[in-house]
């Protein structure tokens, strides 16, 4: 396993040096995790011209790294420092200019000014530059063993959402059906819920990150239900909506049925070379050709891996064309303020036609059922 | 209420000019709720030359950011970015530059090398100064209202844990006696858990920041559970060890209360004019003149408030006092490896002696109990 994460690393060294960049300090979290298999919280690491070194520093949190990932690989040097006031990045700087590098490229989305400034003053020789979004580029493409992990995420999340399915919905608040899923996932073995989970009944159904709340589930709401689950650091997600009784009323049915029609468009749109504006754009508009254009959320669906919510994002202004082996969301939703609404969500995975075109990780029926 | 968020940005606003900045952009999320009430994903606050100004993007999260908060004050304008792709923090740079501010103190403790830099783009002849940590050490003290949460806060915790232990605890999963207290957090009102729950059984006990297992608790062991409430934005925490079977075994009690001595000469330490470091010496000096000075946690305590682990911290290279309605932890606790171990935490706000001490907002008990 250690050897995926010493050939990740060399990809990134190769970058790095071809923008004349000696070293490189890894700072952002799913990022140091993507090259180490771990990620102790604050730890960084420095991609040096001597070494590879995991920094870390004794926090209170620290004995439980080992948890759900694999022991540090042996190619990889750590360096715990004693205490917890030491930053992490500020030793990996010295250790970089000890080992002779020039420049040290760092990710200015994620370390603060502060930080960066503490860097500066620790390496005053070193000349830092600007690593970019380098290791997100390199995450977006999945191999076999990370949408294997996707594939597990997705199935436990249709597990702890079928059972939910049998029990008795009516009078229960949409706090209790969300705690009583997150108990579910872990349960069948995920590392967690993979985000908050969104129990939105009646009025609040069909909006997108609702927070439950005390409203309890009556005879003819909508149920909006969107949960995900983490596997082994890996994170999936699934939503599907509802209908309470014993059959749906006709503005129900209708806008389900468009909503569905929109998830549709998304999905068959997911083609290796696809841009990522056009899945949203025959996404969106299904729901605009029905007046429904001018509430929407700003993107339809956005790429899952070590984060929930990771490049690509599909929206009207985003750049880029999709490759095979990228995992999605397509989650488009329409809410009615006071009537609720509909939202239906799968992640898949995009192949080639030949391959049989994408890959549905979340298999939960999106018929509309009456419960 | 919203009369108290005007005060607040009106010190702020006083220590700002002071120090010769016209306006100040407070991007830190707690730092936001604390001077708004209220904290959007990604919002940002602008107290400006002209008029203070809660920054907002449109996102998917968006719709659910009234929810356990009061709605945003009135004396404060809200804007709302159309779409995602704008930062917050750069169109509040913009408003300033254009409200005439020659000058912005900035959170460079939180705010990103990229987004400062953006910022620098957008407005370039305004200077960028640094804010500090100044709304952390307004946050420092806390006024009723805060405290008042607080203890709500306590009391959940506290209710959540003596109902667990009213349950048959032998032969169940760390995992799963955390979700049940997690559940019965909300229940009981919390709006969630202030951090992951740690139950650590076994050779697991005593281990901070311990990660839930699927060990099952079994006769003969320890048992820390450390856990803590969110009402209405404010955290509080509880933790206890407890011993599983009929009677301890002598090194169980000799430990505990060793442990239990440390605690109790960290709470009569906290008196008004306290040194931090001189709190966190009196509980570390009882654990190390009994041979346990090595393995001990950086810090035997932290305050507490709208983030769980906010200043003070109670560490030996800590600077500053106590003052008074500063509400703190004191958590020592002893891990002995492959044996298991104790920490026993409560949450206290500190008092003048003449008002009685140290008011402890976690009263479940500390004798220790064999379950």
């Amino acid at each position: 396993m250690s050897e995926v994460y010493a050939v990740r690393r060399a990809r990134l060294r190769d970058q790095c040096a071809t923008a004349g960049n000696g070293a490189a300090l890894v700072s952002r979290p799913a990022n140091v995790r993507y090259l180490c298999g771990v990620a102790p919280p604050g730890a960084v690491l420095l991609l040096g011209p001597a070494q590879d070194v995991l920094v870390a520093s004794e926090t209170p949190t620290a004995p439980s790294w080992g948890v759900g990932s694999p022991s540090h690989p042996e190619d990889l040097r750590l360096l715990m420092l004693p205490g917890p006031d030491g930053d992490p990045a500020v030793a990996a700087a010295d250790l970089a200019a000890a080992d002779g590098a020039e420049s040290l490229a760092v990710e200015e989305h994620d370390l603060t000014v502060a930080r960066h400034r503490a860097l500066g003053c620790a390496a005053p020789k070193l000349l830092l530059a600007d690593l970019g979004r380098a290791v997100e580029q390199l995450r977006l493409i999945k191999d076999d063993e990370e949408i294997s992990r996707l594939r597990i995420a997705g199935e436990l999340a249709d597990q702890a959402l079928g059972e939910l399915l049998e029990s008795i919905l009516v009078g229960r608040t949409e706090r209790h059906l969300a705690l009583e899923l997150e108990r579910r996932l872990v349960d069948h073995g995920a590392d967690g819920p993979a985000f908050p989970t969104v129990v939105a009944a009646g009025p609040n159904a069909g909006r997108a990150g609702h927070l439950p709340t005390d409203r309890r589930v009556e005879e003819g709401d909508f149920l909006t239900i969107c949960l995900g689950a983490e596997y082994r650091g890996y994170r999936c997600q699934v939503g599907r909506t509802f209908v309470i009784g014993p059959s749906p009323a006709d503005w129900q049915v209708e806008l389900y049925d468009l909503v569905f029609a929109a998830q549709r468009a998304g999905r068959e749109a997911l083609v290796p070379g696809t841009g990522y504006r056009d899945v949203d754009r025959v996404t969106r508009q299904v729901l605009d050709a029905a007046g429904y254009g001018d509430g929407l959320e700003p993107r339809t669906g956005h790429g899952v891996g070590l984060e929930i919510d990771e490049d690509p994002r599909l929206a009207p202004s985003a750049m880029g064309k999709l490759d095979a082996c990228v995992p999605v969301t397509v989650e488009p939703g329409v809410h009615l303020p006071g009537r609720g609404g509909v939202r239906i969500d799968d992640t898949l995975v995009v192949r080639p036609e030949a391959d049989g075109g994408p890959e549905l990780l979340t298999i939960t029926t999106k018929e509309l059922l009456a419960l």
